[in-house]
């Protein structure tokens, strides 16, 4: 449940019975798993599990491995280029384990938050993976394969403006108080302020005119 | 490195500088991975990771759910239906992380034992599967998304039978007694000869008129 991870759980509970997926990673923000099993509690899933995978052992990136957080960097610069926090193929893996997860419910609605704007650059949260991972699905399972039904993968926040996703998550009754966005926690939980999805969660709030109930350590 | 995985390793060092990669999912069958790290070492592999990854958090397998493993099922029986044995999205998981792990590398290409001949079923063994993975890889990462090269997914296997995969594996040096096969050994790591995989790695043998040198239970 990366980044305002809550708002696809909202969106699907609308239509759907939910089953949140979480993953534990190795992700040096391990603390946003604690915020999405309350997230799952508070928005009424009917099971939250957590996946651990350590993908520690491939590295190549600053959520996962031993280097820097970037700090500080302007919306400009944000968005050029694809960070150091990229995590290698990680939304790819994601969506294998919730696709597997999906299989084994009866499942075939599987909903993920990526992100298309203001996006850091990650190549994983762009339409074309999604659309190259939907014809996957229906590829790679045992019940698709059977002709049962048709997997998709719903992206609601794809094409909203980070504003956009904090007015739709307000109205369908998040609580962003209970969400984690930093990639850089100090012990105590409270988010840096500084690294990107910090600052593009605090430039959503401001634009979408709504108070951010984050506790920010600067 | 699932069964006789030894042999796609062998087929890639023929063209490529290896890097190997297995994957502690949670199976009752965790001895393929000691297995595993001696063929890598056997066949000078640059480098052999392990990746842990827990599938039994989403269950549905009788490979990591407490599920009987099916046995003494004749080759009529194997070929037919999906059986209980298969792990929802499995093979989709592994390439996804071997597609990190490339990335990390900066390697284009990634080799894998899929297998759709006396396949037990298994749907994500299938060509369309690697058609469709293949796919994904070249928008899902930031290399292909930078344009620096095509990711391809080799399955040197894909059309083989056991036999005709025994064959190859001994003219390119696997040295099979390093190799694992069994979903179900016992305490002393010997294959028990009766789950679909000791069937198809018995006939394998057999039809390639090669010596089997796996220790078998019964």
């Amino acid at each position: 449940m990366p980044n305002l991870g809550s708002n696809p759980l909202a969106c699907a509970r609308t239509e759907f019975q939910c089953y949140a997926l979480a993953f534990d990673y190795g992700q040096r923000h391990r603390i946003e798993l604690d915020a999405a099993r309350r997230v799952a509690q508070d928005m009424g899933a009917i099971e939250f599990r957590i996946v651990r995978l350590d993908l520690r052992a491939i590295g190549g990136s600053a959520l996962t491995a031993n280097l820097d957080v970037p700090k500080g960097r302007s919306l400009d610069v944000i968005g050029q280029g694809i960070p150091i926090t990229y995590v290698p193929a990680r939304n790819t893996v994601f969506l294998a384990i919730a696709l597997g997860y999906a299989e084994v419910l009866g499942a075939w609605d599987i909903f993920f938050g990526a992100n298309v704007l203001e996006y850091s650059g990650y190549p994983d949260c762009r339409p074309a993976l999604l659309q190259a991972f939907e014809c996957l699905a229906n590829v790679a399972t045992k019940a698709a394969t059977e002709g049962k039904g048709t997997l998709q993968i719903h992206a609601p926040l794809l094409h909203l403006t980070k504003a956009e996703i904090i007015r739709l998550g307000t109205e369908l009754g998040v609580n962003y108080s209970l969400t984690h966005s930093c990639y850089d926690p100090d012990t105590a939980g409270r988010a840096c302020g500084a690294c990107d999805s910090c600052v593009l969660r605090r430039k959503g709030f401001a634009e979408a005119g709504i108070p951010d109930p984050t506790i920010y350590a600067a």
